[in-house]
């Protein structure tokens, strides 16, 4: 056997582990962003959609992505995967499907993630299934599977525009349809701070997502050569971090401290920016980009926030600012070296050439995303309707969905704590 | 140096690594199962443990397994193993040695499972070194050590029985024998929720063992030849995804709610289910074999509580019966195709002829682990005693086994709270 | 293409991501380690500080631990680093740069964790930067960058040294110079416990960093060479159950009960211990190794507590005392037969001489690590302080460094229960 279409194919297959792993980390992050009422329907339903979200992708997911027979939205063949391998393939072909199936999985959380302390879990239940039969495939299919972004060149290494934007879009109609939560605004129109339960949770969901990520990016060469995925694991890294440090001093400039949550978005920020560019971009560009991101989704959460667009877990700042600042990044820094080393090759003619593709792709799958999205959740809205009753929501979810606390021992004192300060 | 030699040994050291984060998974799923009282006791309690089977594993556990002039029951080599390499092996042996001693201590963990809550701390001492020196060295003997099971073509892929059942029927010892917690039957007979204190922590435990089992079950191949641990890792998530989610239908068919513990038993049933056929079945057979697992654990709740056996972490119904289906449905579902490439090669004559030697293997396994567990665990009870004092109880086994609260900050409070809901 | 470049890249690359995910492990160990007032703080300044100490890195720590040019201190090219490959290395060079930034990272994380729940915010800031820059550098160089240590034969497989005794005795100087916390010590000079408020997190972050040490030590083959890793890792499991085991004996024999932060002390003594000389001994004296560990991590303890240097998370005891020990050990343990194997050969000429560089390398990286982290730290005192006030200490870092609690459900009532038994 060919050792590097075995190796091709452990690498992929620790990569597909790594990004499996982020869906812990968005527990975490889910869980650590929301109230104790909460925790244990987020946490749970978290293990339920991916594992739900799994199914279909397997059902008709990568089918539509990557099958044979195509139309202009998605393929039409491989559905109920069996494993086959596909001929002359540079790895297993199954490996390649986990890795696939677990971006499908990021996306789908992103988007639940809009769902946020309000939703019923039968809307969880619905959307899951839709949108990872018609939103994710049809987007997935345009730039990775042979669509037509694809045939433009359009440049998306490991999924700022395929997972993020999709995800953050999705999460961007699912907040507008499911409207605030009881208590984010006043009557004069000013919002107030519904903190997070747990900030050890959050922070060690960020190092779990950065951690994952290098599965993300670095497994998104999909291939060995040269070690060339070391690279893109580098860019990874420093876009983190300078995201961190961008968030951590723009906070401090603007609030007088450096605040948890903004550091903390900061560094996602910077990860989801390099998504797109980690393959094409010099070192000092990841600086650049992670940075600017690091402030974007500062300003970009105070901006929903004043748009009354309840985000609970910055889903719409962390995925979508910084996914459409990846994805257009990818057109001001690629170098052209890097772009022919990169496993898809760039369609590099300048700057703004390339930014002009990323910019068609931004808004045609930003706008499909969202559109979609709204038509289904809003059907969905009139028909069975996607938010719980206000009785259920100030009771919390974990009661109200599934029957039983996730802090059993701690609850009483606290909800009823939280309560007061949203009666007052 | 022959690539594909590294390559095996690098695929099965990952995977190794994997299989010792289940030990993680373990912590939180134990942690979060239980009460605040004892959830220091429980978490540090699984370190300590650990560490013990690791130098027992390395003393004679390994020698018992694998070590040449052997008994009927076990090898005698080998003990206090030194590092060397042997011959003509596929794979270097120090590798293989360290994913073997995760596999034990992943035994040992799920089998002190069946303690939680009302064990002295000292009984776990004794029995870690006993089931690790003579119960779960037998089994693993008989089956992957060359032993007379081996010989007769049972198939335990990567450990439904070996692991998991071994496990599991210690854990129901250790439950008949402690007797149920204060408080968890009343006078009628009608049983008591004692629910556990963070649905984060066992949501999170999940995703964690989920993402461990990669190891567990992919790296069972114990080489990289042609990527087919990719296959199995896919037949892995698919019955995972198909256990949750029909743990999630069947409690809210039967609860009229999804129960958030009972998803993430669906999930971890899967898995544990398709443990043993993961390498020998198709897609949809994975499918089918998760979810009917998903639903069987709901059921196996409800029946060990009837029976009043107490099972705080649910390891008789996770590990026991889904590892009786997981190794029973590899003579249902098993392929004639799969059965040569996976790596054991499977004795097949027909579904009814493999089910019979899975079924002898089952029954002779589960009876010899829960004898020998019973008979140690009797023997201790009457020598040393393996139970706090009812006081020491209701104090919570962190207090009285450690002398310090895993929570100091938030114990007080809630020790009241729910010692005053048990004395109600 | 190469198939063992390839594989050493890949394998490298995995432990640089095992080595990361300890950063995880970190925010565990220390937000469980200390006060829920401190908790929010204490996660999010990890993920700040790994994201500005790999920018530190990338700018400047690279170039002077492995430019070329060197003067005595360090070397001096490379700065910026922009993913060159080195030509004849046996790895992709980005991949070894992420393994390094990796182990600064945690050596600094290891330092700050001297600072705990006393230090401002911009102390972290300042100290990072300048750590990052001019102490582990200068060290690092010395030992693995080809600097005068490296010409003397000082064996330091995976950094008990390099990484965990610099990291420690830059903590031993912030705690001088920070003075013990608030209520630790009474007017009499007798110490108060001021227990961390979750050992569940404590005892998950103990097995994240065993696993993650896997990389570290196996990983620092830098080859795959034999699938030596797999006797690296090995030793250093044995080491960690040793240290666990140890520790819970030598509780139990002095305090009448297992102690739960001993015990996972032990495992982490275990670790550091092993990490110097874990390519170079038998597996029984890893045992051995870990097992002292674990005792002299009991004893050390008690050690700096009565000498009134206050050491929230015990990073003296674990990452200095088990350094130190780690290091020497190497000197009278290394086995000649290993030695070669080792990826760097060690100098061996009898115990006693091997001891003798072993001894010399601890003194002088030792002394160089305290000495300019003090100077550092004392003209940051001087100049712009390091301690926040008395007032802020008590409210709690989070809410005076950051403006938010870490726990904000939870909080009002812990507080004030925390501050009454300390006042009283």
């Amino acid at each position: 056997m060919d050792p590097i279409f075995l190796m091709n194919s452990l690498w992929v297959m620790v990569s597909a582990v790594l990004v499996i792993l982020m869906i812990g980390g968005f527990i975490l992050l889910e869980a650590g962003s929301t109230r104790m009422k909460n925790a244990g329907h987020i946490a749970g339903k978290t293990i339920f959609t991916f594992g739900l979200a799994s199914l279909v992708f397997w059902a008709v997911g990568y089918g539509f992505i990557f099958g044979s027979d195509a139309n202009f939205f998605v393929g039409m063949s491989d559905f109920f995967y069996s494993g086959t391998q596909i001929e002359d393939a540079n790895l297993a072909t199954a490996v390649f499907f986990v890795f696939q199936l677990a971006f499908a999985g990021i996306s789908i959380t992103i988007a639940l993630g809009g769902f946020a302390e309000r939703a019923k879990f039968s809307a969880y239940v619905i959307f899951t299934i839709l949108f990872g039969a018609v939103v994710y495939p049809v987007i997935a299919h345009w730039i990775w599977g042979g669509g037509w972004l694809a045939e433009h060149g359009k440049q998306d290494f490991a999924g700022s525009t395929v997972v993020h934007l999709t995800g953050a879009m999705a999460a961007l109609a699912a907040s507008m349809l499911l409207k605030p939560r009881i208590g984010k605004y006043n009557k004069d129109g000013s919002a107030n701070n519904i903190a997070g339960h747990n900030q050890v949770y959050t922070a060690l969901a960020v190092l779990i997502l950065w951690v994952g990520w290098f599965g993300f990016n670095a497994g998104s060469t999909v291939a060995v050569d040269e070690g060339f995925f070391g690279f893109v694991a580098l860019n990874t890294n420093l876009a983190a971090g300078a995201g961190a440090v961008a968030a951590t001093l723009i906070s401090w400039l603007v609030l007088g401290k450096s605040d948890i949550v903004t550091i903390l978005n900061g560094a996602l920020a910077g990860l989801v920016a390099i998504t797109a560019s980690c393959a094409f971009v010099d070192t000092w560009a990841a600086v650049v980009i992670g940075f600017i991101a690091g402030i974007l989704v500062f300003y970009s959460a105070k901006f929903f926030e004043k748009k009354k667009i309840d985000d609970p877990i910055f889903a719409l700042s962390v995925h979508g600012t910084a996914g459409v600042w990846g994805t257009l990044s990818t057109g001001f820094f690629a170098t052209p070296e890097l772009a022919t080393v990169g496993q898809a090759g760039l369609f590099y003619g300048g700057g703004f050439t390339q930014l002009g593709v990323q910019l068609m792709g931004v808004v045609t799958c930003g706008l499909f995303a969202f559109v979609v999205s709204f038509a289904i959740l809003y059907i969905m809205k009139k028909l069975v309707g996607i938010r719980v009753t206000e009785e259920e929501e100030i009771m919390g979810l974990d009661m109200s969905e599934h029957g039983s606390y996730g802090y059993p021992e701690q609850f009483a004192d606290s909800h009823a704590k939280i309560d007061a300060k949203i009666d007052a």
